[in-house]
């Protein structure tokens, strides 16, 4: 915490943070003590574990979660160690399992955590104190947070203040359309930075400053602004901008697209049905944080999410769901290939 | 020594060591200091090396000997420093010289290690001072040990315990017939616990149960083990197992194979000619640890060893040999690549 | 500072450095504090930058310079980092950039580092306090030398002494004939050292003691030496060797090559025609140090320099540079292929 403190303490409002915020070790290992393995972290959708047994992990530092769907539909998360000899229980990311089998010697536990099996112990073996360690969960409107803490943070703020803006794209059946997952080398703290400020948008994303009346910091979009304000409220979409406050780690806001765009994308039209109970494509943008590691943007169409999680002081992987209406068809309905090759 | 102390400290008995045993810089640098650095280390066998000048390399953390025969068949190891600017000797793993040249100012050794040339130095420069660092060896039947301390501790009582184990395979005419090396993710310890319990073994390895009664902790093989005891002794064959204990580093045991077995082989069939003084194939299992890197098994036609060398916390080093009697000949007595595919 | 004043304590005039000195992260770290972030550091030359805007980054552990040739000639070193969030300015090792932009949010800045653009920045923005942080220059006869120091050491004693030498080779028209790059798993030090020392000449540089009485530390040399202490006068070639004292980083000397040979060539032919206001090739050898990173040889045909730098305790980049008369031109007065196949 000495270095942590003292780096701090040096901090000059209004400037950068100094250069081993980003690439000294004892900084991110403070993370991970402070913010890491105690937050609330996003993991992944309801819609990515349909079926009962449907399981997937999450890694963050030397924590690994699995997060399964048990038979009555509840989503649980569990340490993904086995409480024998400490062996890795699920070893792929995603799977279906009607049991946790560890394969290592063969204890199995039930989707709930609890220890089933535990082969040629003895008789005074109680099982009962033998389960998975369990990970705390949280489902907000389809996804699902987790916290690897004992005594997690409150979470209901975060809940009514997001619950709203997610509602209307009803997640639990959307569907997982691509995923895709890059390893850069930056900390982690530069990516939530870089999607923080729109400085950079009008050099570096002309198409995005295309579709959006204001990217690039230079037009006036009050008069754009004004007029959906007034739509979003008659269709009784959430609209007004949540800032982030001290001892809150959320942002949500949303914001119109350029007239004539009804989505993200190079010619302004849909690529995608509606999603949830949306109709027509004029919700504009959603545009939602959850710190530390969940990054959201959703038009009428689409919703992509960046999961971020750190490796190293200056590594990180960053891991990209782009999610559509559950019932909608590849190639019919919408082209991965030809919106991600644009 | 804090961290380790502090890690004992907290050790429950009949528990798994905390993850920090494994994972620990600190404690893989205790470990090297007061294990690998002082206890007595397989090396190989002198099988290896016949003819005088043949070698091997042995790396271990920062040390690296070399293992050599001199002409009058002796066995040496020294440091593989150059005394002149500390440069490698032997860059080969393996291989035979007549003299041991540093490759960088070709100063000149004997095997024996003592400086043969160290060209242009001054008349006053005195060659007995400057010989090879000499490691310690002890030859047990033929396995070649070394130690990289100055003093190393006493090795009387696993040489008296575990030659009559390992005479009958009359290791110095035996042969390598198969060598393989696996970088494992894993820390040093993990593949030793892993070796001394079977429990693992009923999941993961159905073949070994098909040959070893009771390998799988679940069949009683006690009827079986007194006949064969009967008829080891009767052979001349050891057989009483000795255990670790405090202060000791080494275990042997011998046990049956499953009846109508003559070998650890799929079917049951031997896979080479009896070793050593063995004519028939009824001398069950040897099985052999000295720690902290030899782990042996022998059937009657062969032996198999592995020796294990860190190389960080959590990588390791295996190095597997197999050895088979000094005349058989590949392809006819044995088939090395029918065996390890199967 | 404790780890290396400890080794240092303990260090025995005559005898090899510990092997800590090559190995030690902290002493790579007070290496870097004491001579690389503080003393004069060879960069380039700069016949390597002749036209305006043309520019090579020099990268030292966590500096990296931007070398650059303003519209009137002169060369500049600034911080290849933008002041306003740090992102890197120059991505590409070497290039021509009529201004330095920032890829990030388009910063904009002249060749000789003050900052002429930072868009949207308000009114009060003062842009002459946000110019980029500078690097010390020295020009020494077309040798590029920076230093990362705020207040460097004085550095005209090593310009007194080796221009004399490198200003016959008129430096400023040489052309790159060739360029490579080389990683090694090996400490700078060591790299220095080996440099420094013929002892191992004899046995691995055969070549070299074909082209060079005494190279081997054999053969007398004081004859041919004498003879041609007198030529060199005559030309008037500086040919009196300056040693490295306490307190200065620099050596030179000049000597002669083995009668019949013009230059360093496997035939003793010259490769190339000469440099400077050389006429015939009879120079002999300039060998000329500048510690921490710069080392030359050069004949009258060709001059080559290694760039040292460090990366890692056990890692170091070395780059080779390989200079000839400007107007020379490849395939007809020189051929890169097979000097370097040679």
């Amino acid at each position: 915490m000495n270095k942590l403190t003292g780096l701090l303490s040096e901090y000059k409002k209004g400037w950068s943070l100094a250069q081993e915020f980003y690439t000294a070790p004892e900084v991110l290992q403070s993370e991970a003590r402070f913010i890491w393995n105690r937050n609330w972290l996003f993991a992944g959708f309801s819609c990515e574990i349909p079926e009962a047994g449907d399981y997937f992990i999450y890694n963050v530092f030397t924590n690994s979660a699995i997060v399964i769907r048990d038979d009555d539909g509840s989503i649980y998360a569990h340490h993904n160690t086995c409480r024998h000899r400490g062996s890795v229980i699920c070893v792929e990311e995603r799977g279906n399992e009607p049991n946790l089998k560890c394969p290592y010697h063969h204890w199995v536990y039930e989707k709930n955590g609890n220890l089933r099996n535990a082969r040629m112990m003895p008789e005074t073996f109680d099982k009962t104190q033998f389960g998975l360690h369990p990970v705390h969960v949280q489902l907000l409107e389809g996804a699902i947070f987790i916290s690897f803490a004992n005594d997690p943070p409150d979470f209901s703020r975060e809940m009514s203040d997001l619950a709203p803006y997610l509602a209307p794209y009803e997640l639990n059946n959307a569907k997982v359309a691509f995923r895709d997952r890059y390893e850069l080398d930056a900390n982690w703290k530069l990516i939530g930075e870089n999607f923080r400020e729109c400085y950079h948008c009008g050099p570096a994303h002309i198409e995005y400053c295309q579709a959006v009346i204001g990217a690039n910091l230079v037009e006036e979009r009050e008069e754009v602004f004004i007029d959906n304000m007034q739509l979003w409220k008659d269709r009784g979409l959430a609209a007004a901008t949540i800032e982030q406050v001290k001892g809150s780690c959320h942002f949500v806001t949303r914001y119109p697209l350029r007239p004539g765009f009804k989505s993200y994308s190079l010619d302004g039209k849909p690529v995608a049905p509606p999603m949830g109970r949306h109709r027509t494509y004029d919700s504009g943008v959603v545009g939602m944080i959850n710190y530390p590691n969940f990054w959201m943007d959703a038009v009428t169409d689409y919703m992509w999410v960046m999961r971020i999680t750190p490796l190293e002081p200056a590594k990180s992987v960053v891991d990209l769901t782009w999610l559509v209406q559950g019932k909608a068809e590849e190639g019919k309905d919408y082209d991965v290939e030809s919106f991600f090759n644009d």
